[in-house]
C-alpha cells in the first residue's frame, strides 16, 4: 500500500469512514467537520460515504440533523457553501449497534457493501470511544466489517494506556487483529500548522540548524496552559491527571520533533525512527526533576472560581496534578547539558502553547556595558507560538535609533495572521486526509509510544505510591511556585511569564 | 583628551563650532540643520557659538537669515521650536574671509576669543570647501586660529584625493599643522543608523556571529543605486567618477564593518584596528573583476532624459564611469572564497542602498523536491537596507500554512518604521555630535584611508591609462549587462533585481 | 536472547558449533584456527563441541588430524600449548553427509544430543560452503539439526547474491526456515581491528568529530589492493568480478561505519540503523562515476606475470573487472559535495587495505608562500591502515627545526605495532566469539544488505548489459590511468600514491 | 629598513655585534656560543665583528681565550670545526669601558670605525648588564656610538621594570636616545622551537583551528618547573620573585601567542597586533586567583636541600615567592570562561615547561560506561613541551587491540628527537640572527610590555603592601597545595603530576 495507489483509489474506489462513537462531542464538534471541511476543499475521493456508529438509535436523518449544527464553511467562505453542505449530509448515514457485538458490525458491513456497490472499498474507521472499549471495537471491525478488496485502517486518539504495562497491552490486544500499518494512533497536537513547520523551518533553512544545539541553545521551554478547569467534567481526568493527559503525549511529541536529528527523508518510517531514537536518548524522569500542582479555589473580582476538588465528578480528596513541570535530558551529543523544561496545566492566568528556545549569552559580549548585569535580559530567543494565534518570532538586540547606543530588545516575526490571513485549517482535517492517504508521518508508531511511556511510567509509578501531595495554587494564577525552584536548579527562567509585548 | 573631560566641558568650557563654506549647499542643507538639531536635543554644551567662514561678504543677520530657512523641526516636533530656533540663530555669527589669509584667520580668533570671554575654548573647524584649498585653510586655522586653552579639532570630508600618491600627499600635508586626533575625516555613511545597528546585530546577539564566515555566507552584495544623474552638475563629478565617489569609500567603509573581526573592545582604536586589519587582507581589485558603465540618453514615457555626456558641465567625449560593479575577495580564515559584490550606479532605475548577505544552500537539503531545481530560490538571505526606509529582514522559508506541504519564502522583518516611529536623526548630527565629544569610532583614520586607497589605486589607474570605455546603459534603466557577467562569474545572482515585496 | 543470557549459558548450557564445508580451504585455514584460539584465550562455554560436516568421508580421528596442521599458538604463546591443542583436538568431531539430505542432518542431531548428554544446548552451525547450496543446508539445519532448548543460530559468509533480486530471493528462502536473529551474514572486514578502533576514534574523543564533516573534509578514500591475481583459482570471482567481491561489502561496510551518524548507543540495532540510514542517503552509483579494469601480463625482471585471462578457471574472452574505482555521493547534511572515493583491485603493485581522509585547504592560510604553488602538499590527511600493520596517522605540517621557517609534514602517529606488542587477534575469532555471544553488532542485518545492493545493482546490470570492457593494466602495476581521471574529475588526488614512509 | 635591505647588507656592508658585559655569565654561556653558531652556519654576514665591552680590563687575546672555552660545535659537527673556531675568534675585539662613559664610548666608536674601513656600518648591541645602567649604556651607545650610515640596534633582556610604573619609566628613557624600531626587548622563550611551531601547528594545519576555542578546550595550562633553587645566587632573584621572573614574561608570552586571533599575516606588526589584542583582553588577576609559594630544606636520602631564605643572598625574612600559581581569563569571543592556569616554580620535583590544553569531555559519550564514573580519564589532551626533549603528543582514546572493548588512551605523537635528530638551535641563536636581520616577530613591543604589566602590576603592588605570606613547600616537592585548590575552584585538575610514559 503505498500513496501513488491511493491517489489512484481517487478516482477508482470508494471509501467510507465510520465513526464509532458517532454521538459523541469529539465526534460531532471535530470529526464530522473535518470531514466536512475535507469534502469541501475537494480533498478526499469523489465516491465516499460516511457513516455513524453507536449505540443510540438514530435515523440517518436524525443523525444528518445533529451533525449538520456543526458544519461551518470556512470564515472566507464561498458562494456555495449551503449546497457543498446538502450535498455531503446526503452522504452521511447512520448504523445503530453495540461496541461489542459482532453481529452488529457485521451488519454495518452489509450496509457498506451495499453503498460501496461491487467497486474496491477502502474502509476507515475513527473510533471516538473510551479506551475500555477499544479493543472491542476494533476486533468487531476488523473480523466483520473490514474490506475485501482494499485497505482498512483504523484511527484511534489517547489514551493510549496508563502506563508502559498497559500501553503494551493494549498495542498486543490491537495487534491481534490489525497490522501496525493498519493503525493509526493521532496526537491531534501534531496536526497543528506550527508543528507541521518546524520541521520546515529547521531543515529548509541554512540559518536555523547551526544554531540547533547545545553550542548555542541553553534551554527549551514547552509551554502549555488552559485558563480553565474541569470545569464539572473531571471523572475522565481524574483517572489520567495532567501528565498523562498532556506532558507524555503532547509536549513530548512537539519535544520529540524539535530535538531530532535530520531524518534520512520526509518519509514517514525515516521521521518516526528519528523521534524513537531522541525519545531514547532521554534520561528517565526522576521524581525531583518533576513538579506537580493542583488548582484551588479563588475568589477574583467578585467572583469565585472553583477548586479542582469542588468538581463533583472528581473526589474531594483527590491528588490527582492539574499541573506539572518536569526538567528533561537529553544524552545525546547534540543536547548533552541542555535542559528541556515542559510545564503543563489547567485552570491559569492564560492559554497558551509555545515553544520558547532561549539562546546563550554572548561570549566575551561587547556590549554587555549596555546590558547591565542582567545579560539575562540580552539572550535571544526564538518563539514558536502554537496557539492562540500561531507566529514564530525570534528576540534580537537591537540599537535604538538615534543619537547615542541605547540596546533594546525586539522581534524578528512572522505573524501568520498577516501573512496568510485565509483561515489555519483545523488538526483534525490534517490528520484525517493523512489517513486516508495512508500518509503516517503525523501517526504514532508503537515503539514510539513504547519509549513515551518508559520515560515517564517510573514516575507515574511514584507518585502514585508514595501519593506524593500536589502543590495547590489559585484558579487563575501562574501555577505554583515550585515550577520556579524547578527551573532556578537548573539556572533558567520561564520565559512565559515576562511581559511579551504581542508582536 | 578623553570623553570624560569633554563630559565636563559641557559646563565648564566653550565650544566654537566654525562653518568655513558657510556659503555652500552642503552647509546649509546639513551641517547647519544638523547643528540645530544637536542644540533643540540639548546635545550641545551649554556655552556654544557656531561661526560661518566664507569669502563671501555677509553679516551676521544675514547668515541667520540664510540658515533659517533650511532649520527644520522633527516632524515628531514638540510646541517650542521656533523659540529655540531663535535662540539657535541668536548663536551664530559670520565672518568673511579667503582661505589662504593667514590675517583673515587671526581676526576669526579675535572673535572667537572675544566671544569666549576667558574660558577655556574648544575649537571644531568644519571643511565644507572644495579639496584644493583644504591645506590652506587648516594651515591658517591651526597656525592663526587654534585654541590656546582647549583642543581644536578639524573635520573634512571627502574627496582625500584621487589615489594612493594624491592622498598619501593630502595626509602628510595636513599632518604638517594637525596631529593624527585633530583630524576628523568624515564618511557620512557610517553615521546612518543601519550602519551603526550592523555592529550591535552581530555582536550583542548570539544568532548572528555563528553564521557570519565563509561556511554559511555563499556571497554578500553592496548596492548602491540613484535614480538621477548628475543633472547639470558633473563638473566635479566627472573629475572623480562613482569608483572613487562611492564605492572607495562609502562601500567599502560598509563593507570592513559587515567583514571585520570582533574587536577588542568597542572603543574607536580597537574597531578602527579592526577595520585596517580587513582592508589589508584584501586582495586589490583586478581590471577583470570590474565593470564600468555609463548612463546614456533615454526617451520613456514621452519624457526624455539626457545621457551623462549630455551634462553641459561635462566634456562630450568623457568616459568616467557612472556606474561600476566590482568583486572583492578577502583573504582571510573567515572570509576566504566568499565574493563580495559591489555595484554603484547614477541614474538607474530606483535609489536605494543596502546590504544583501545570501547564505549557502541546506546541504543534503530535504525539501529539495519542494523547490525544484532551483536552490536558490530557497536560500536565506538576509537584506539590511540603508536606505531609503531603513528595514532589517531575513528571508526564511516556510510552509504555507494549509493541508499540503507547499514551501513559501516569508521575511523575518524588523521594520525601524512601524517599531520606531520617531524620526531617526540625519547623520551628519551623529558625527558632528562624536566629533564634538571626541568619539573617533565613525572617522576615517588615515591609515584606514591608505589601506582603502591601496586596494583601489591600481585599477583606477588601469582604467585611465587604458581608457578603458564604460558600457552604456539606458537612462533609469538596471544598469549595463555586465554587471551580470561579472556576478554570473561568481555563481552569484543579484539580491536586488528579484520582486522583493516591501516587507 | 540477551547477552546475560548467553553469558550464563557458559555455565550451564553447551554448546555445539558445526562448520558445514569442514573440508574446505576457508574452515582449515581461518575457522578451525579461530576456534582454537577462541579456547586458548579461554572465550569458549567450558562446555562445548566442534563438529565438522561434509560429504567427504572422514573419521574423527582424520578430521583431527587435518585440522591440527593449521592450529598455531600465539607468537607470543605460553608455555602449555601443547597441551591445550590436545584438548582441543579431543572436542572435534567429523560427520559425513550431503549438504540436501535431511536424513544425514538427523543423524548429526542425533550425534549432537548424544554429546550434550540433555544439558541446555545452543547451536551455531558455520556455513563455509558455496552459495547455491546455502538455502538447502539451512534447510535440513534448521528442520533437522536445530536445537529443541537452546538457541540455534547460522552464519553465512558473503556472496549473498549477485544483485538486488537474487540476494532478495536467498533472504527470503533463509527466513522461511530462520528469523532474522538466528542469521549472522559476516562481513569479516567488520571484524579488523582497525575497523573496530574506528568508532572508538570518532565517539570517544572529542578532537576528531567536530571535524568529520564536509566543512572539514575535503574527500575520503577506501582503497584495498591485492598484489596477486587469481593464480589458477579464478573461476569463483570470475562470476562476481570485483565489485561485488569487494566494493559492495567490505568497502561499503567500512564507508557505512565511517559516514554514519552517532548511534543512541553502541547497541547493535543502533549501530545498523544508523549504516542503513547512510546507505539510504548514498546516490545510487552511475556508470560515468565508475572504472573498470583488468589486469594483463606483464614481465618484469626476467620475471613473467599472467593476465587474468590466463588463468585457465577464466573465460579467454572475459570482461569481469578485476579492478574498479567508484565515486559515491552521501546527500545528506553531513557530507553533501564529499566525495568518497572507493578503489580495489587484484594484481596491483601493493598489498594494502585503508582509509584516507584528505582534510580541505587551510582558509587564507598564511603560510601559503612557504607551500608554493601547492597548497595539496599542505593539506592534513588522517589515514587508517587496515593491512598491513595496521596503523593510524595524521599527516600535520610542522616547522622544521632550526633557523628559518622551512614547513614540512610529519605523522602524528600511533604505530599498533610497537604501542601494543600483542597479537591482534583475526578478524574470525571476534566474529565468531559474537556470534556464540549473541552480539550482532557486526553482523549485517537484511536492511543493510538490501540498501547496499540498491546502490550497486543499476551499475553491474548496465555494465554486463552494455559489456563495458575493462580498462587493461599490466600485472604488478598501479592499475588503470582512468581512475585519475575519475579522481581528477573531483579535484581529488590518490593519497596511496604518494611516497608514503612508513610511520 | 626593511629584510630586503638587511638581506643586501649582507655582501656591501659591515656588521659589528657589541656585547656590553661581555666578562658576565650570559654573555659567556650563550651570547658568544650563539654567535659562533650563527658564523658556524654561515647565518651572519660576511664581513663582521664582535665586541666585547666591560669595565674589567683584558686585552683581545684575552677575551678570545675566555669565550673559546665555550665555543662548542653542534654534536653534528663537521670536519672544519675547529678552524671555524680559530677564524670567528679573530674577528673579536674588546674594548674596556665605564657603561656610564661617553668617552669610553666615543674610543669605541673610534676602534669600530677602524674595522669597518668606511663601508656601510650596522651596529648591533646586546646590553648583558644589570637593569639599573639599561639607560646609562643606551644613552652613551646611542649618542657616541651610533652607525652614521647604516642601522643600530640595541637588545635588551628582561628585567624591564618591576611594574607598570618602573616599566612605562624606563621605556621612556630609553626612547629618549632609541626609537622603537631600534629597541630588541628579548624573551628568550620566545625563542624556542616549540613556541615558533605553535603558530605553524595552529595556522598552517586545517585540524587544528576548529578546535581551538571555549567551545572545545576546556583549560589550558603553562607550566614552568626547575628543579633546582636559587642556589647561593637568589640577590637579584629576591628583587623580582617568581611573578616577575617567569610569569609576567615567559608564561605570558607564550600564553598570548597561543590564545591570540589569525593574524593578518605573518608580519611582526600583525603578530604583535593580535598579542596586545589578547593581552588587553585579558582580565586583571585578582588576588583570590592566585597562590604563592616558598619552598622551605628538605630532608632525602640521606641529602638535605636548603631552604629559600638559607641562600645567603636573601634576606632571612624574605617573603619572595618562588613558586606561584594563578588562573587567567581572557573575555573575549574565543575564550569567555575558559580558565587559563599558569604554574612556575623552583626547586620542585622536576624540569619542564610546556603548555597542556584539555578538551572537553565528549557530549554525550557512548563510551562512558567504558571509563567508569570519571570522565576525566578519557578527556583528550595536547601538550606542546617546550623543555627538556621539545615534543607534541595528543593524548587520544583508542581500543586496546583483542577481543572485548576495552579503551585506553594512548599518544599520537610527534617526537622531534627522532624525527628531527639534528640538533636544535639554542633559542639566542634565532634571536640574534632575527635582530641582525630587522626581524622583528619575536621581540616584544613597547605596547605589549605595557599591557602585560597592566595586568600583574595590581596584584604584585597587593602582594607586597599585603605582605601575603607564601605557603612553604619543601624543596624538590611539588610545590604547595594551594594550587590544587586553584584548579579545583576551576574544576581543573593540573596535567602535570599524572604518569605521563614519556612518549
Amino acid at each position: 500500500e503505498d500513496k501513488s495507489v491511493s491517489d489512484s483509489d481517487k478516482v477508482q474506489s470508494t471509501l467510507s469512514i465510520t465513526v464509532v462513537g458517532a454521538s459523541g462531542d469529539l465526534a460531532k464538534k471535530k470529526i464530522f467537520p473535518a470531514l466536512f471541511a475535507l469534502y469541501y476543499e475537494d480533498c478526499l475521493p469523489e465516491d465516499f460515504i460516511v457513516f455513524g456508529y453507536a449505540r443510540t438509535s438514530m435515523t440517518d436523518e436524525q443523525l444528518r440533523n445533529m451533525i449538520s449544527k456543526t458544519l461551518t464553511c470556512r470564515i472566507d467562505k464561498r458562494a456555495n457553501c449551503e449546497d457543498k453542505m446538502d450535498e455531503f449530509l446526503k452522504r452521511c448515514f447512520y448504523h445503530s449497534g453495540q461496541y461489542s457485538s459482532e453481529e452488529d458490525f457485521s451488519e454495518l458491513d452489509r450496509k457498506l457493501k451495499e453503498k460501496e456497490d461491487g467497486k474496491v472499498s477502502n474502509r476507515l474507521f475513527y473510533l471516538s470511544i473510551p479506551p475500555n472499549i477499544f479493543v472491542d471495537v476494533v476486533k468487531c471491525a476488523s473480523q466483520r466489517a473490514s474490506s475485501g478488496s482494499g485497505w482498512t485502517r483504523v484511527i484511534v486518539e489517547k489514551p493510549f494506556g496508563r502506563d508502559s504495562d498497559s500501553s503494551g497491552e493494549l498495542t498486543r490486544s490491537l495487534k491481534q487483529y490489525l497490522t501496525e500499518d493498519q493503525i493509526f494512533r493521532i496526537d491531534h497536537y501534531l496536526g497543528k500548522e506550527l508543528v507541521e513547520n518546524l520541521s520546515v523551518l529547521r531543515f529548509s533553512n541554512l540559518v536555523f540548524e547551526p544554531l540547533w544545539s547545545r553550542s548555542y541553545i541553553r534551554n527549551v521551554q514547552l509551554i502549555f496552559s488552559e485558563d480553565f478547569g474541569t470545569e464539572g467534567r473531571g471523572g475522565y481526568f481524574d483517572n489520567y491527571g495532567i501528565i498523562r493527559d498532556i506532558m507524555q503525549n503532547h509536549l513530548l511529541q512537539i519535544l520529540a520533533l524539535f530535538a531530532m536529528e535530520t531524518p534520512v527523508s520526509l518519509d514517514a518510517e525515516d521521521i518516526r525512527n528519528e523521534k524513537v531514537k531522541v525519545l531514547k536518548s532521554m534520561r528517565t524522569l526522576q521524581l525531583e526533576d518533576v513538579v506537580v500542582g493542583q488548582y484551588k479555589g479563588h475568589n477574583k473580582g467578585g467572583k469565585s472560581y472553583p477548586a479542582y476538588v469542588d468538581d463533583p465528578t472528581v473526589p474531594n480528596d483527590s491528588i490527582t496534578p492539574t499541573f506539572a513541570a518536569a526538567a528533561i535530558f537529553i544524552d545525546n551529543a547534540r543536547w548533552d547539558g541542555v535542559p528541556f523544561l515542559m510545564k503543563a496545566g489547567k485552570a491559569l492566568h492564560t492559554r497558551r502553547a509555545e515553544i520558547r528556545v532561549q539562546f546563550r549569552h554572548v561570549p566575551g559580549n561587547l556590549y554587555k556595558r549596555n546590558f547591565g548585569t542582567d545579560l539575562d535580559k540580552a539572550t535571544n530567543e526564538l518563539v514558536l507560538r502554537v496557539q492562540p494565534n500561531e507566529a514564530i518570532y525570534l528576540k534580537i538586540n537591537n540599537k535604538v535609533p538615534g543619537l547615542g547606543m541605547r540596546l533594546d530588545r525586539s522581534d524578528l516575526n512572522l505573524l501568520y495572521r498577516s501573512r496568510y490571513p485565509s483561515e489555519i485549517p483545523d488538526a483534525y482535517e490534517r490528520l484525517l486526509l493523512d489517513a486516508v492517504e495512508g500518509e503516517r508521518r503525523l501517526f504514532i508508531r508503537s515503539d514510539e509510544l513504547d519509549a513515551a511511556w518508559s520515560l515517564f511510567t517510573p514516575l507515574l509509578n511514584e507518585l502514585e505510591e508514595k501519593k506524593i501531595a500536589p502543590e495547590l495554587y489559585p484558579y487563575g494564577s501562574r501555577g505554583p511556585v515550585g515550577a520556579h525552584y524547578l527551573a532556578a536548579k537548573y539556572n533558567v527562567r520561564w520565559g512565559d511569564l515576562g511581559e511579551d509585548r504581542d508582536p
